[in-house]
């Protein structure tokens, strides 16, 4: 086998991530490695602690990025905080609180599930119910935002139900981070975990995470060791701690991605959190105008709706693996198909970072269109990216 | 506080990893994102695969590069075959087989140590024995290459002695893999991880790994679940196998880091890699001819030291942390510390993968000798890099 050089194709990247990456972001991970325990690297790892602290809105100390993708994020957060034995209430909407049922068995304690329709949000009566039914349950968890479906649940109740129960709350925000307000101090979560492909727009392979103090007496306080050596929080901390000359050596921190994480985090405070939100709710805005214009809707009701991520329900008699398969072909656009339940019933249209703009919805409107017209499907009036820029020009 | 771009300092590396970079890899790390499902990626991956097999001189089925350094690497070995109540004999003389003791440990198995000094191979003898007293040990775990020691073990007759006791090998190639032979079939070599940024050259983050097809029986007869989601190998394989169409979402791969591993390995591949372990091989005794020059030694034993990571013995009366403060503020240049019981007596000088070459021997040989000079720590007659050159142009 002779193997060359691999050039990626032009891509637009408007699917359930990664999304597209600013050239700033793209030009700081291509600088030179360094040292992983280089005095300029800590520096910089410093630096990036502060910004998460600013994603995050958390003064957390343990706020750091995880050396692999948000589903290790993800299983940092239940191995440091879930024991064997321990009771743990998971909100299941979508395929991810699916996975942290998994998660939460692995660690062989009990999964609790509050079970709710794929693209409705987490029902509070059914998790009070839960919570009155339970007494002593460890922990919440729940997802934030579900990238499976495109609902966003209220996490402010939710954490606040928890802490009536005096539970500890594990919030999945892969997907809200930087697109949606996620407010960690504020609604008091004690775990919450990210990625790095969606609203930040950097690349895939870290998981930003932070943990409260209270979250961290609980690890403190375990009667076993963490299961896994790698996503072990005290041994992590040890190179990621504020103390200067006194990092230990854990794992060899993935260098270049780290800076990467860190440019798009200066970018994300040079245009500010309160500007990503309202320009990720704007675009959604647009794009959902334009989608009316097709005749297409979207599978979550108004209130719940995600703005980086749109599920779109297929209309009927449409082949939309072909239709995501010619977005690709000729337009370079990604777009996503649905996921477990969802399969076959909605694409995924991301609007997350720097996917989310005027360009990006004017884009994919304007092929989807050309596309389902061509198939014979588009059942509206057409003008899809007019009907979005009258939104986005108002 | 307000924080601006990172723009690395301009440094040699020659520690124990990263090592340094091709830019023709950089490069491919900063080309723009494509989506994890896009069919040119999973094109992409397929090639990684059969590089993967090329490097580790193997055809298992089950190659591919988990998606976070070389600790997840080896923690996917023991979490997926390593069980609750097994016993496994770990061999330990350094740092790496002491974190092996930790995951069998934290897998709620037991550990049977095979203890060494720390700087010598691995005894065969003491092994036999403890595979004799110790009847039905599900395997046997050592480390090929002790970054921490600059000790290479008999991995050939480690894992005849295994085999010979029906025991499986678990072998860590982190520091080995593509500086000296690997050669995972013909030593019948059940389990192998490494990491890409010591002798591959590539950025830290990934941890290539390789399972013997009595590897995967044995995962697939397991009584219990693999503790950790993210690592379990029935999970990753949906998405990294090699039929096509049929790949299924597990997590969101590393893209722009799997563009640069793909490229130093098809630099790998064109080099060739008995060229490769050549390079090594004579760079290392270029190093030494020099290292002599200074009054300086190895702290290991010729026929069992690591051409590509060098532990120099630290001369009596030797600030070695201000020698190594002063190589990097005066050259730029980053030499290892010691690490654990090593830590104080020994630096540990890379030449992985690029950072092996005819010029970083020079250069450290002659940053080395005048900062000893300087320091009024230079025992030897001098002329370290003269010497080198002798064996360089030989």
């Amino acid at each position: 086998m002779t193997v060359s050089s691999f050039h990626p194709p032009s891509r637009v990247l408007m699917g359930p991530g990664p999304s597209d990456i600013h050239s700033r972001v793209l030009q700081a991970l291509g600088r030179p490695v360094i040292g992983h325990l280089d005095p300029e690297f800590i520096m910089m790892m410093d630096e990036i602690k502060g910004l998460l602290h600013y994603a995050f809105q958390t003064t957390n100390q343990m706020t750091l990025p995880i050396s692999a993708p948000g589903s290790a994020g993800m299983e940092c957060a239940f191995v440091n905080l879930v024991e064997p034995g321990d009771n743990v209430i998971v909100c299941v909407n979508g395929v991810f609180g699916g996975r942290m049922v998994e998660n939460v068995e692995r660690c062989g304690a009990t999964a609790i599930k509050v079970v709710d329709d794929w693209g409705t949000p987490i029902d509070l009566n059914k998790l009070e119910d839960a919570l009155k039914a339970n007494p002593g349950v460890k922990a919440v968890a729940f997802v934030h935002a579900e990238t499976s479906t495109g609902v966003q649940s209220d996490a402010a109740a939710i954490s606040a139900l928890a802490q009536k129960f005096d539970a500890l709350t594990i919030m999945d925000a892969v997907t809200s981070l930087a697109g949606t307000p996620v407010l960690v101090d504020e609604w008091k979560i004690d775990a919450c975990y990210s990625g790095t492909q969606k609203c930040l727009s950097c690349v895939p392979g870290l998981s930003p995470v932070t943990f409260s103090e209270r979250a961290l007496e609980t690890i403190r306080g375990r009667n076993h060791k963490v299961q896994s050596w790698f996503l072990d929080l005290n041994l992590i901390m040890g190179y990621w701690s504020s103390e200067g000359a006194t990092r230990s050596y854990h794992h060899t921190a993935p260098v270049n991605t780290l800076y990467a994480l860190h440019e798009s985090l200066v970018m994300l405070k040079e245009e500010g959190l309160e500007n990503a939100w309202k320009r990720h709710a704007k675009n959604h805005l647009a794009l959902k105008a334009g989608l009316e214009a097709l005749g297409l809707t979207l599978l979550v009701e108004e209130g719940y709706r995600l703005p980086q991520l749109n599920a779109v329900k297929i209309p009927g008699g449409v082949d939309e693996a072909l239709v995501r398969r010619r977005m690709l072909a000729d337009f370079g656009i990604e777009i996503g198909a649905g996921l477990g339940a969802l399969a076959g019933k909605v694409w995924r249209i991301g609007l997350m970072g720097q996917s989310s703009s005027p360009r990006h919805v004017t884009l994919v409107l304007s092929a989807l269109e050309g596309t389902l017209t061509d198939m014979g499907a588009n059942t509206g009036n057409g003008g899809a990216a007019q009907a979005a820029q009258k939104v986005l020009l108002a």
